[in-house]
């Protein structure tokens, strides 16, 4: 089977022009199939902040009621995007900008009222407006704009099928694309973000743990070495495995090609 | 040859809600291949206002500096774009956003310095920034994509292979998106907005022109029955026709179907 890497780049990547540009000369120069999938945060927080709207996050995930809905759809499916895909274009990738509406691709529904267990111990039921929760990603027609040479750049939008459009996880949306790849690749699924990988001590960048197995991630999570945000990490990169993903990979941008990072498999 | 129909829709028409959902209504019904253009400039002013920056227009085309292009590149590419885009899946339309970067689908230069009539009969020299004039649309890729039952919806943001996105007049965007597709297609060309047609009076809605020839376009405008940014739009028709499009028609966006309006062929 071809291999295919999908390789997710966080908010803290994209939003710092020189490690972008070091990123997508990385990954441009790639070779095979491949897939980018990119967050934003940063700039919607900044945005909205501009726009005098508030951000509120809990349990590190967005809020998103419909002005904030308007945010996300203009800084991750047009600003944050398109700059992506005319940046490939110069570096003679064949990018398309994605969003889950577009040919469909990813369809999802909005978020139930959700218990949140809180910082202070407590729970408590959290509407989170319009925030999708993924039902379906479309591998085929993915593999189809693979086929063409066309190099899919994914926003963490989604949409419900009803004409409205939701704020999805870009974590979730990269995993998602992975799993929907597996009839047609060998899918390597990696995570880029400011670390160069899962650190032992997170105050030392040497410190990477080179390979992780479900039952190492239990003992990790239980000693609190492996903590806050990183947690959903592993557990969409277990989820990913089990649905036939060979490889997950969670590394520095600087390093999309996986070198150095943690590895799951 | 097969049939297609490419139809542009007015900032006007994409920014009233209703006037929208009708037209992506009539738009849905239509069998056969068909692409969407739209506009945006009143959601980009809107939005620019709300950022506290100012939108300079001169000869009824927009400056655009390095703030408006991330405006109109958020508004364009994402807010109208991508909402949309989901409103045709809702209506089962296989929907796929795209700007001119996007599968380098049209690229453009950086306009030079142009001189414009001013209003009060002086000519100025103007830089419009980051506005691009059309080099090439590339219409192999978007008749790939229509292959596939995909419905292109594009905004009008181009690029200049250089990794810069430049705004792009839509009427532009939708003429050269027309003329690119005449080798694979009898190409119709509908420009819909808030009238029904050419109207030889500019208060009567019943007295549109059914069709106006080259000479006759000469006359009318010598007469100042046309005026003002009718002259570009039929000006932007007869160059299409010229390059191969088979039918030109100016419509009102409840009948993107062309019926009523002006035909030029």
């Amino acid at each position: 089977m071809e291999q295919i890497n999908v390789i997710k780049v966080g908010g803290g990547v994209v939003e710092d022009v020189a490690s972008l540009q070091r990123l997508l000369d990385t990954f441009s120069a790639m070779p095979g199939k491949k897939v980018l999938v990119h967050g934003g945060g940063r700039s919607a927080t900044k945005m909205a902040a501009q726009l005098g709207i508030e951000s509120t996050m809990i349990g590190g995930r967005r809020v998103t009621d419909a002005k904030m809905l308007n945010v996300v759809t203009m800084v991750y499916g047009g600003l944050v995007n398109k700059n992506v895909v005319a940046c490939l274009q110069a570096r003679g990738v064949n990018a398309l900008g994605l969003t889950g509406a577009d040919v469909n691709l990813i369809r999802s529904h909005k978020r139930p009222l959700k218990k949140v267990e809180m910082s202070d111990g407590t729970s408590q039921m959290v509407d989170f407006g319009f925030v999708g929760d993924v039902e379906k990603a479309d591998g085929n027609i993915l593999s189809k704009l693979l086929a063409q040479d066309i190099v899919p750049v994914v926003a963490p939008l989604t949409h419900d099928g009803n004409g409205n459009l939701l704020n999805t996880n870009a974590d979730t949306i990269a995993s998602e694309v992975a799993c929907s790849l597996t009839p047609y690749f060998n899918v390597t699924l990696t995570y880029c973000f400011e670390k160069p990988g899962v650190l032992r001590d997170g105050d030392n960048d040497a410190s990477v743990i080179p390979h992780i197995t479900e039952a190492d991630f239990k003992n990790l999570t239980a000693q609190g070495i492996v903590s806050g945000g990183m947690i959903p990490k592993l557990e969409n990169a277990f989820q990913a495995i089990g649905r036939g993903v060979k490889r997950v990979v969670i590394t520095h941008a600087d390093h999309p090609d996986g070198e150095g990072g943690t590895t799951i498999e």
